[in-house]
């Protein structure tokens, strides 16, 4: 299979070329890094990097920027950093995929354990976690020609501990070679419609 | 208790300040009717509704815009419409409640069985209300002074199925009275982080 995975060079994304890469053709992209560059809160970029790789069979979305503070000072323009990036950026995603994917293909999205599991300063967090996952249920019901589409919701990793540690107290860290087992069973299963928890 | 309902005028309003009325002092407000007029959508809009009210013991969300469509031919902008609207809106409410809200004082917003049941033309509908949900998790955890904030979660209404029947085949409509006890058990209730399924 051809795959193109987004977010390439991130900490979940890096795990994910080497699991799929085992076993399939890797196309890595990243905001900067990666073999091609996409902003993918602009869907015309979007439109550009999928003009330049043309048809494939699945596309891995691992990417997203999230603001984190307390609920007491978010405001509107906050909870759009989540909105426009994580959110909007998978779905544009999403979107332009459904013309370039081969019958059968498959579509992966991240969210993350604080869609269920909320913690001190993720308020948007659990909130853009929760919509991609709606978004997840709502689009794998509408695909055309076989295609299917879910969602990995990962738990913190061991490698983002430095930085993300002191928010997930008493969580289980797992390594992100684990959490890439989920985005495989996505790409290489039958399912369609899934919340695949790698916690 | 002295509690305001937003969306006083659509189906599940008017039931729930029937049924708060009872036995609150109910302040009804619109987009364009109700005792007083707001534009959720823009804080500054929610600010002044707010200053004007004053402090209360309950803040019910009961209105929100969305956008169906195939998600063949979804576009970004009209994922826009749901978040600007029933996301942010409701979440522009729950930000400014938090200051007027007395101590113990709760917020109940509004989002939909299409969260969690698909349906033809829904994809946004599935989105935005998951993300309504996702919000009110992450929210109940930090709000401070024991205020509490839950979410209901309708199915259509007897009152909508002229409008919403046909995206609604097989599923079964229930009274807008019987949806506004969900939002009762909200405000008279002593839980949070709830998502109420009335259906």
């Amino acid at each position: 299979m051809k795959v193109i995975v987004i977010g390439a060079t991130g900490a979940v994304g890096k795990a994910v070329v080497a699991e799929l890469g085992q076993r399939h053709e890797v196309v890595t992209v990243g905001a900067r890094g990666g073999q091609h560059q996409v902003d993918f809160a602009d869907i015309a970029s979007v439109r550009g990097l999928f003009a330049k790789v043309g048809k494939v069979d699945a596309v891995v979305v691992a990417a997203g920027a999230l603001h984190f503070a307390p609920l007491a000072t978010f405001t509107p323009e906050q909870f759009y950093v989540g909105l426009n990036s994580k959110l909007m950026g998978q779905v544009n995603v999403a979107l332009v995929a459904q013309e370039y994917l081969n019958d059968g293909g498959s579509i992966t999205l991240t969210s993350g354990i604080v869609a269920e599991e909320p913690i001190r300063n993720g308020v948007s967090a659990s909130m853009v976690n929760s919509a991609v996952e709606g978004f997840v249920r709502g689009a794998a019901v509408e695909l055309p020609r076989g295609l299917r589409i879910n969602v990995v919701s990962p738990t913190v990793l061991q490698e983002s501990m430095e930085s993300y540690g002191p928010f997930f107290v008493g969580f289980e860290p797992i390594a992100a070679s684990r959490a890439a087992l989920s985005y495989a069973r996505s790409v290489d299963g039958v399912q369609t419609g899934q919340v695949y928890r790698a916690w």
